[in-house]
């Protein structure tokens, strides 16, 4: 059997980070742990494959990743994607979160340029595309993450997201089919494209079933938990409340929740649910009943690193066309 | 009145970090920029205090953090006090997860140093003493974050935690006060001081009482999700099982609750629970009787802060002797 990296650095007693330090000839390594490599190289007889062997010399193993809300489970399981697929191969992952704050996120692209990230991923909560276009053009890889960048950025950079219209308008649609006219929609942040193509996904469905928006019914909850406890208050304060409510993120969906259970509302006979995302808490409820599209964070953030890899293993070399892998969301009951 | 920084930054269009940045004479900025950074501190007659004054010229604006699961509302509780406290003077969060494995946090903190970080902030996973001390001894301030570092380091290095013995005392108390005698315990990792000092506290509760520790109520749930829902399965498998069980951290309490949920068990009549940390997601329960102990994360990060931006306003000169902060936890009833 070949030898791999992990086991180099289990013989030599540490870690793979450094074993591929020592073959990189990068970053500091005392000369006694770079004997000790050395020698567990040749007793197993590893050959470093063509991944270590065009390790350009100035890489810093560190991948940078800006995500708009660090406390959202489905950014930590692409996150968590990402780094089992990167970490085999030496590199370490920096976290930064942006809060929805474009002018917090461009400080935080220049802070992992700064610090010379080989590649920085981004869920971008919109308005820098000019920075990203700078930094991706000074040679470092930028992978687009969930959201999509504008002006004409899409096309030049690698993106892992969805089909984010085509799940909004699934979920609209089952609550049309069940009957349900007067439909709440809470949206997340409309400056992003995952924000605005599943509001156009709802805006779909409606027309096709020969429906007007009702402004009333559609609310701004920010992607935050707090959004959606809030959108919760105001639709039941409505004359006419909706009798059923499609929810645009995870986090917004719990909020929801947690305020129709405070409430004492029951699913779906009093209010009828639907969220993009799953919400594992939703598990607690009673009688949870609760339409959801099933997302794939950790396969996507896999995917992410996978593309991310096979770019490093390439720099400087004829670069590949841009990657876009977009996951196509599909129905589920809980 | 006084201008503050954050007027200067508005004045000139530019970031607060920007503002520092030229202040500081540290980092990139463009002649464009620095002129009008310039103009808005002449207008508004800015004049940066002791702070900015003494702000040494290799800072870097950057502070890291690891944490040994960043997945944990806890910990990004925490992380949010301490981003609310050091923004205000341009400083920026890099956060890295160690995973509870002592071998990836050494990696993460050589890492960060590498970076060059100005402060680390560290719940360590235990066993890394010897790089933390190496790594405060090169002059980078290192915070310890909720858990303490053996070897004499805890003394040395600022401190911020709670009195964990006496949380976990309070809710073993609690359970015997309410008439139970088999009582399961969760334990988190026992390698780390918020691990090892709540399970002391349980033991010491069942002294008092006059009870010995049985084994076969004894599981280790990592301080994880699945943790918790794994013990939940082993104590329900037992011919003799607990009517109560005390969950040492709020991941665990999360899983346990979802299996006893599955299984159609109720709090308090089936089985009484009680948790070292809220669970926000068992408001979703019917009946969510449980006792838990109230920790305040985001209180002890704007702590950390504070702490961190004293020792970064003063470094160089004669060092303040190391802070200790510990936090009294409180009994509370859902």
């Amino acid at each position: 059997m070949k030898a791999n990296i992990k086991q180099v650095a289990f013989e030599a007693g540490v870690s793979t980070a450094t074993v591929s330090r020592v073959l990189s000839g990068t970053g500091y390594v005392s000369d006694e742990v770079k004997a000790k490599v050395q020698e567990a190289v040749a007793k197993l007889n590893y050959r470093p494959n063509a991944v270590a062997r065009s390790l350009k010399q100035d890489k810093t193993h560190s991948l940078g990743i800006i995500v708009p809300d660090i406390s959202n489970p489905f950014f930590m399981s692409i996150a968590r994607g990402i780094e089992d697929t990167v970490r085999e191969e030496g590199y370490q992952l920096l976290f930064c979160s942006s809060d929805e704050q474009p002018e917090k996120e461009r400080e935080l692209l220049m802070l992992l340029n700064e610090k010379r990230a080989d590649a920085i991923l981004i869920a971008t909560s919109g308005g820098n595309e000019e920075t990203i276009a700078r930094i991706a053009a000074s040679g470092v890889s930028v992978l687009l993450l969930d959201r999509e960048a504008g002006s004409g950025l899409a096309a030049e950079l690698d993106l892992i997201a969805e089909d984010n219209r085509h799940g909004a308008y699934l979920l609209t649609r089952k609550l049309l089919s069940s009957g349900h006219t007067r439909i709440g929609v809470i949206n997340g942040n409309l400056n992003v494209s995952t924000g605005r193509d599943r509001y156009e996904g709802y805006l779909t469905a409606l027309g096709e079933a020969g429906f007007a928006v009702d402004p009333a019914y559609v609310v701004n909850g920010k992607f935050t938990v707090q959004g959606g406890t809030e959108a919760a208050g105001y639709f039941l304060g409505l004359e006419a409340r909706p009798t059923a409510v499609v929810s645009f993120n995870n986090q917004m969906t719990f909020g929801l929740l947690l305020e129709l259970n405070r409430r004492g509302l029951r699913l779906p006979s009093d209010i009828m649910i639907a969220s993009y995302g799953e919400v594992e808490a939703a598990m607690l409820l009673k009688q949870p009943e609760l339409h959801y599209i099933k997302q794939l964070p950790y396969e996507m953030g896999v995917r992410a690193g996978e593309i991310l890899l096979e770019r490093l293993r390439h720099t400087g070399q004829e670069t590949a066309p841009a990657q876009r892998m977009v996951f196509m969301p599909e129905l589920s009951t809980l």
